[in-house]
């Protein structure tokens, strides 16, 4: 019998478990819970019941982590205090403001129910986090950056969509190369928002609408554009399918530090990611963190954790002497 | 009042870990410890006791954590064990073959005296391995690659200075471009020895010798050089201590990984270091996990432990809140 993994919320995020389950064998899908109706979701699992979330304190004896799809804005905030009262959770939290307080309430709750929670899973917040603290404990003197991209960013295209006179929109975010190379070179540049990313835009007009108008309207837009030097394509429906429906990122993570008696020596230190799907990555990550709080939770563990808390040993299905032998 | 480290040896490594110990404000050297004459060696740090290698039993209330600065090949195999009964301690035994037996060895004395020694730290071990096993646990589906340098080797110099007629030699391995591109666009190559490294040989002849007959024996010697694209080039002594006084290396760990429900979806994980000194960074890496260690045993955690079992939040200095609110 493998762990068994829950699903809560059936988008993007939820189908990626869902794959995910599949590519790791110590794995099984017991249920999805949704807050739609159970019949109108087709897992693509054969078999597999689709339960409505109410149901979900039924399943406490039948789920050893579930795993939460839902998003920052509102439904995690709620969802996972409430659900680590019950059940060993793991979310994708990523409004790293909040995370402070995000924290504070699922460690009361999973303490309350003797359960283990890891919030903040996936790869910023997550692998990000783990190469800026490591990088950072092993060259305390040095700088950080971290560039995105290339990759879709939905927060952007979802802002664009709003614009009156936009159909649909696809933004893609892209790292600079001469600022990265900048940074490779050990040269530690002070680089402004504008200097480190581009923002691509691919965007679908509703008839009639001005083109001069929304492009004014996306490249002033403050926080989202106006910071960056933006380009704006104006394509058909057609071409928005054919071509903007995947949803690639990624990014890179470096430290540029110095040691020495008189920091007579530079080291960069580089991590990055190019991520054909950005949800079937997450929901990778998700899963290989579900594995540690099902082993956690059996040792007695319990509380709310971040990725900085698990030995990363208790991510693998291989056992210690495995690891040992095979990847150190 | 910080960690109080001892050094055990003052070679390179050594010397690194005194300088690491002062970017490290929560660290302080207590004693250097030695197989030489105490009085012949000079360190860096003012007033800090050198102390002979047989008088270590005699500081075990003075040492929170000793780092062990010796060689793979002779030295870890008997001291790591021996000094793990006495000390919390950190070594970089870096033979992967015998690691397990290694990990044995120092568990059982470590457990022996309720201490706690992490072995193997370093980048490779160390940093690499934790990459390629995190890459492993969220890719189950894919391929590892590993490349080094560019950057000196010293066991490939060494085994050039032993070829009768050589003076002196520094030996670069060099990472091939090609193929490192190859892995990145995802083409999971399966590459031979010679596709992913040519080695570079910079030596220094004694007089007499015959440039001819050197560089038949580097370039056919098995194992080192044999199958590899080997460059030779012969330049004085003055040329070798003037370009090529420094200690650079680095490498690239990449995994290759699909994901989805028919595997439609490819992801690159990519980590990479730059490193100008190899034995400054590895000391580097080295200090971070002794305030790990110092951790752990003050938890009572005892015995012998990899990077694998480290949750990475013991190598900060900075506490969870700290961490949760910057890096995450």
């Amino acid at each position: 019998m493998g762990i068994k993994i829950g699903i809560l919320g059936y988008g993007n995020l939820g189908k990626g478990v869902e794959c995910a389950i599949k590519h790791n064998s110590d794995m099984e899908l017991a249920a999805i819970f949704t807050r739609r109706a159970p019949e109108s979701i087709k897992p693509k699992t054969t078999n597999i019941p689709v339960i409505n979330i109410n149901e979900a304190k039924n399943w406490i004896d039948k789920i050893d982590v579930m795993i939460l799809c839902g998003g920052s804005a509102t439904d995690l905030p709620e969802q996972t205090p409430k659900f680590a009262e019950m059940f060993n959770v793991i979310d994708s939290f990523d409004t790293h403001a909040k995370i402070p307080e995000h924290f504070n309430n699922v460690d009361k709750a999973a303490k309350y129910g003797n359960k283990t929670a890891i919030i903040s899973v996936g790869w910023d917040p997550g692998l990000f986090s783990l190469n800026r603290m490591y990088a950072n404990a092993i060259l305390p003197n040095g700088k950080d950056y971290t560039f995105w991209g290339k990759g879709v960013s939905q927060g952007h295209s979802d802002a664009i969509r709003r614009i009156k006179g936009v159909k649909d929109a696809k933004q893609y975010t892209i790292p600079i190369d001469a600022a990265l190379e900048k940074v490779r070179r050990g040269e530690n540049p002070d680089l402004t928002t504008r200097e480190k990313h581009t923002r691509e835009c691919f965007v679908v007009l509703d008839e009639g609408a001005d083109p001069k108008e929304v492009e004014k309207e996306i490249k002033t837009m403050p926080n989202y554009f106006a910071d960056y030097d933006t380009t704006v394509h104006f394509i058909s429906e057609d071409e928005l399918i054919k071509n903007h429906n995947k949803i690639p990122h990624g990014g890179f993570v470096l430290r540029s530090g110095k040691t020495g008696w008189s920091n007579e020596n530079s080291h960069i230190i580089e991590y990055s990611l190019k991520l054909d799907s950005n949800p079937e990555f997450t929901s990778s990550v998700l899963a290989a963190y579900a594995r540690a709080a099902y082993r956690l939770n059996k040792e007695g563990s319990f509380g709310c954790k971040t990725v900085f808390d698990i030995a990363p040993a208790y991510l693998s299905a291989k056992s210690g002497e495995e690891l040992r032998a095979q990847m150190l």
